[in-house]
């Protein structure tokens, strides 16, 4: 195991949150997020072809491999190297260590492995690359299914995404959001905001309204639900959070 | 109700969120925090004189009021004067308005009274001031409970609170203390960290025996005992804290 010492993130405190959240224990009841996400959007493209999926904001790259149980070949991407740099590991070791915040500056080393998980042999179907959702690469394309879970109200311009995914994806196939829609501008300038504010007569526009207004021409709304998620930040202190999962069918061209 | 248009506290979302936190709706099945400690201090220190409490960061003063129920004085501090202001005018006015966070920029403004909560006739037995719990005034002494919830990680210099402190309650009397430990050099520079770290010779030290050793002296330590509480950030978006009480009994002298 000695070689694993050098997989420890103990310097970076958000990715070792992120492991815990992706690969960790369940706290407050509260079931992965990562892996739920991944199967119901499995579930809603059920009927569709499953051979490529994009994982967008892909983190530590949980669901990306869960994709992959399913899909033939699975990207995951994230505007965060640091993630992605993790995401491999795990995919190439097949386990990773992190240090788990405890009381204050101390710290607890975990170990987590992809069988554990039931992941053991799903690595060599995904691909992950550090990317930006709001300027892809031409290569990530042809999509069956496209998730991106807690993404949108951190991209500093969700339209430049929002308004050329479908271009990504093959006709009937699925766009999969989650967001707890929560808008700040340390992330995303007011102006790009796709909901939760007032417009100019001073009515309340809300998030999902605004993905409509731009997601229509080419997609239908098949299903709304909300996701609860646990972020542990101390063995004392957790984030709750209720994402918003809409679920988008690509209309035929 | 035009004349409490002015007791909105729309400006500073740290204000309404405790307005919430201390007035509002309880959230994810948890109780009302300030509510529980009051009650459990009450009943911890029954069986001996309840005449005068102190609430040490007291916030917006919900658990001062709760004291007031059974002791017949009681001052709530805190080292916030936005804090201090909300906490008089709603013993002043018996109401308070503020606008709480809906999606992004929306707000929801919300109302709460004193008469729905059961504390319509004990205002007057309290006085708010604000005050920092490292450099007390004199007057505040001859206690018979002192309280101070999620406080300490959140002084510059807790010692300066905890070495003193037994001089202000009287033989017997009780110091119910909260925190979920969220050590952070923000607030507190790490030197005076109580617990949280490891020590020279690498051991950890966790803030309850760093509690032990400087309270010792002056307290038996009467129960230790976990209360949850949980703050509304946005309606999809909470903090669920997982505080540790301790109860200390002072000795006689």
């Amino acid at each position: 195991m000695e070689n694993r010492k050098e997989n420890i993130y103990e310097t970076d405190a958000l990715v070792s949150q992120y492991c815990e959240f992706q690969y960790g224990d369940e706290y407050l009841g509260i079931e992965n997020f990562a892996k739920v996400c991944a199967q119901k959007a499995i579930a809603y493209s059920a009927t569709t072809p499953q051979k490529r999926a994009l994982d967008l904001g892909c983190a530590t790259g949980r669901a990306s491999l869960e994709l992959a149980k399913v899909f033939e070949y699975v990207n995951g991407v994230d505007y965060s190297q640091a993630f992605i740099n993790v995401a491999k590991d795990i995919q190439k070791e097949r386990c990773i260590s992190y240090a788990l915040n405890s009381e204050g500056a101390i710290k607890q080393c975990k170990e987590v492995c992809l069988n554990a998980l039931g992941l053991n042999d799903v690595g060599e179907k995904v691909e992950f690359f550090q990317g930006d959702a709001c300027d892809l690469m031409p290569l990530l394309a042809e999509y069956d299914l496209i998730m991106a879970t807690n993404l949108i109200d951190r991209l500093y311009e969700p339209q430049l995404f929002l308004n050329t995914i479908h271009k990504r994806i093959h006709d009937e196939g699925y766009l999969v959001l989650t967001s707890p829609y929560t808008w700040m501008e340390e992330y995303t300038a007011k102006e790009f905001w796709i909901g939760g504010y007032y417009d100019s007569k001073g009515d309340e526009v809300r998030t999902l309204e605004g993905l409509k207004a731009i997601l229509n021409d080419n997609f239908d709304l098949v299903e709304v639900e909300d996701v609860p998620f646990v972020i542990r930040e101390t063995p004392r202190k957790y984030q709750y959070t209720l994402s918003q999962m809409s679920v988008w069918k690509r209309k035929r061209r």
